[in-house]
């Protein structure tokens, strides 16, 4: 085929608009307002919800077009959602290249996926190249994660998509070996053993550079916790500088820029509260491969309102997990691990610390379940890589924390992320108890989380849920249950409403 | 349990702020724009993107929150998408309600079905109500759709989500037997039969009151055409009235509450660029039976870029499709149809209305693949109600087209519409020539159509591609191929780079 016909004027150079400064918060979308008769809209036939590209001094990023059809903005103005102003790193007048944005062609493949279809290395490639690069609106990652989710993905295509995943961002090189990592695959709230672990391997002479996520759809995660204790925003130099220094960090992993689309993708399963197991997987080793571990254990609690909720997909993850790993020459363990009920007392940032900090200072009311599962996994580790004769892990890493050796390591690397904090406490509170004698045959993990979620958990670090009872314990009429922590009366009430129509959270038969 | 501890205040009256129309138009999705710092946002502990309820003299809606960080609005004050303030028929200074949105339990069945389980009648209906009182995100709606598309909706799952779609609009009963009606399941660009079938039958003394959807993924649905033709934007009592007077009407069935769900399915499934199977079939019958109609004929065209590929899959909707209509006394009969490349010669609503009137008219330059359609279709639904006896309805369609009463038909009812119109016709065109003499052996019919949408199809009314060739046709060296029309110049070159890129779209052996 060739062009035919009158010559059309191409448009050599972009249209621009001035930036003003509306100050929207849009949260992870990037939005860009503009008039919708604006020389731009017209020519382009932009319409509102289109997908537009924007230029600015070498950046650039696709935003969603929200129109303006007052006098909020001149029609040579444009705004920008707070998160594509910094994405843009605009000013105030700045002139930006509006035009449309290239096709986004990498979508065929997520609706290829979406009818069943098995992706190859490039697919995954060009969806998370898009996805890393924000070219991605928030429903196109919604479709992506739906697609992928419920045992949708083969052996081969996570490895695809790990893949694509450490490829897109930074990958670290520690230039030595071993070097020890662990997880936890999340979905027992308050299993919060990586401070402790870390403390407890650094300990022992061994390298643990720990990055951590973010909750995705629980009430806190690692990196959430941590930085209730200290700083854990800290780039690729200070983690070095860190690990150097005391042999392990506990940092959050999305201030450096591994696995990147990762960190977009669990905001974007956030929203959606899904989280699935091919995605899960890439997930996690993306991480490890990116942050350079060579040695990794792995938590997959198991219970029947865990992740893992039964034997049987616990197995199938420990495979998925263990096969994949070893594709990119990992040595991984995964431990399968009591999942009925929740770990430690605390649900949300500042409770969860409030147990780790317990376990390390060997406080005689430290939740045993906490100590025992970080004892079990820093025992494995040492196992692993031979620190430890098969067997002799366990009574190494029980020392390390009774001697007081790894709470001194703890506060060190505390100091060296930039200081150690204490934990805030919670405005409000209120305790739901026993409304009859019995003994507790039942605790729901889902419903307490969306309890600490409800109260705030984790954007507010105080808001929570701290339990006060375990399986098996036997009450009396009136004894406290849990009780709820939240940092203003509004979330309180709406968690409250929560719980009262859901008596069930805590089963007690008389 | 029962609660325990200090009373906390209880907000028994929900939070209040003024209106201000900021005058943004984010299209589907409603959103809130409220100040961070205002006394909601901090009591409640509303974060940017959270969704939060809004009430407003009995009506009721859940919005996305953007934050404002400066001094767009007061603290007292709120601004609402230009959606959100039609919905709640909002004028400037109005107090509204703001607090938390009910929990959407519905979305732990989307989730259950993204998992692979199966959903009941009970679990559909509680998306399906959610949804269609606006309560889901896109990012729901995303999700939504993706978990139910690729074969994962069961013949009683479709049955069930069918069910909970027309629940939840209104019904209309003409009070009389039978009600023909029509539908194609669309991924055949330009095929624009309705409104000839419906001439044809109403001509003929029978009624098919036929309301029909704006375009989901292609350049123009039959209510984007016909719109171009005479008012579609019609109530209830208008399409009654119409029937009544006619015996037929060609409406936009989104205009009227008959399975308003499906609506908004359907602008997200457009965001998407994804159609699923099952949604497809709860679309199509959930309309119809809602409409009221007895009878109906359904055009599956079968082609490898149509939306039905292979024989096997066209004759698993031929199947799913007859089976559900069945479930609700409906009579259907399925026709598998010609599917491999566009019918006509437009692609985009006025120039698939120009190929409508040239039949209309027996025009000789008219399209003879589109009137044969149309009579085929026309003949099936003859036949269907026993007005013609098998095999002669062929006949009776033809005649109705030739001897002029359909095109007398058809003006009647353009008129009771509303008034006959003209379709535009583009300003800008340019024209893609064979690039050396050979045979047209392929046509790409979703690569044509996104040249077509690229062009500004459907909104852009006379934008969109007309097609010169047919499969089969021997061309000379720069015999044109197509031509692609637009109303602006950057649609025109947004859609032939996308045309230069793609050399296949019209495939031509030497």
């Amino acid at each position: 085929m060739r062009d035919h016909g009158a010559p059309i004027e191409r448009l050599k150079h972009p249209h621009t608009l001035r930036l003003r400064r509306l100050g929207i918060d849009t949260h992870q979308e990037a939005v860009v307002y503009m008039r919708a008769d604006c020389h731009i809209c017209r020519a382009e036939g932009f319409r509102a919800h289109a997908r537009v590209g924007i230029s600015h001094q070498g950046r650039s990023i696709v935003a969603t077009l929200h129109h303006v059809i007052g006098d909020l903005l001149r029609r040579n103005e444009a705004g920008l959602s707070e998160s594509a102003w910094q994405a843009l790193d605009a000013r105030e007048g700045d002139e930006v290249a509006i035009e449309h944005p290239p096709t986004l062609e990498s979508l065929s493949f997520v609706r290829a996926k979406t009818f069943g279809q098995s992706l190859d290395d490039a697919a995954f490639q060009a969806i998370i190249r898009d996805v890393a690069a924000g070219r991605y609106a928030d429903v196109h990652l919604a479709a992506f994660i739906t697609a992928c989710a419920g045992g949708r993905l083969s052996r081969q295509e996570i490895v695809a998509l790990t893949r694509a995943m450490v490829e897109v961002g930074d990958r670290i090189d520690w230039g030595k070996s071993p070097i020890l990592d662990k997880h936890c695959i999340g979905g027992l709230p308050g299993n919060r053993t990586s401070p402790i672990v870390v403390a407890i391997i650094a300990s022992c002479g061994l390298t643990m550079p720990k990055t951590s996520s973010r909750a995705i759809t629980s009430p806190a995660g690692t990196a959430d916790t941590m930085e209730t204790l200290a700083p854990v925003d800290l780039d690729l130099a200070a983690i070095r500088r860190v690990v150097e220094r005391e042999g392990g960090c506990i940092a959050w992993g999305g201030a450096v820029r591994l696995s990147p689309a990762d960190d977009i993708l669990i905001r974007a399963e956030r929203a959606l509260d899904l989280d699935g197991e091919g995605q899960l997987v890439a997930s996690v080793l993306s991480k490890k491969v990116a942050a350079g571990s060579t040695h990794t254990v792995i938590d997959v609690p198991v219970g029947p309102t865990a992740k893992a909720r039964t034997p049987e997909a616990a197995a199938l993850l420990r495979e998925r997990l263990t096969d994949v790993a070893q594709a990119f020459g990992m040595t991984t363990r995964v431990l399968l691990t009591e999942g009925a009920q929740p770990v430690g007392r605390g649900l949300g940032p500042a409770l969860e610390a409030a147990d780790v900090l317990a376990v390390l200072r060997n406080d005689p009311t430290a939740p045993a379940d906490l100590r025992d599962r970080s004892v079990a996994l820093a025992a494995a580790l040492l196992e692993l890589v031979a620190a430890a004769v098969p067997g002799a892990g366990e009574t190494t890493a029980r020392s390390a924390l009774l001697n007081g050796r790894a709470w001194t390591k703890f506060q060190a690397i505390c100091d060296a992320q930039g200081g150690m904090r204490v934990p805030p406490h919670a405005r409000y509170t209120h305790g739901i108890t026993a409304a009859h004698p019995g003994r507790v045959t039942s605790i729901d993990n889902r419903m307490l989380s969306r309890t600490a979620k409800l109260a705030g958990a984790p954007e507010a670090k105080a808001a929570g849920v701290e339990l006060h009872v375990r399986l098996l314990d036997l009450l009396e009429r009136g004894q406290p249950l849990f009780t709820v922590h939240a940092e203003n009366p509004g979330e309180l009430a709406y968690a409250l409403d929560y719980v009262a129509a859901r008596p069930a959270i805590v089963g007690v038969v008389s």
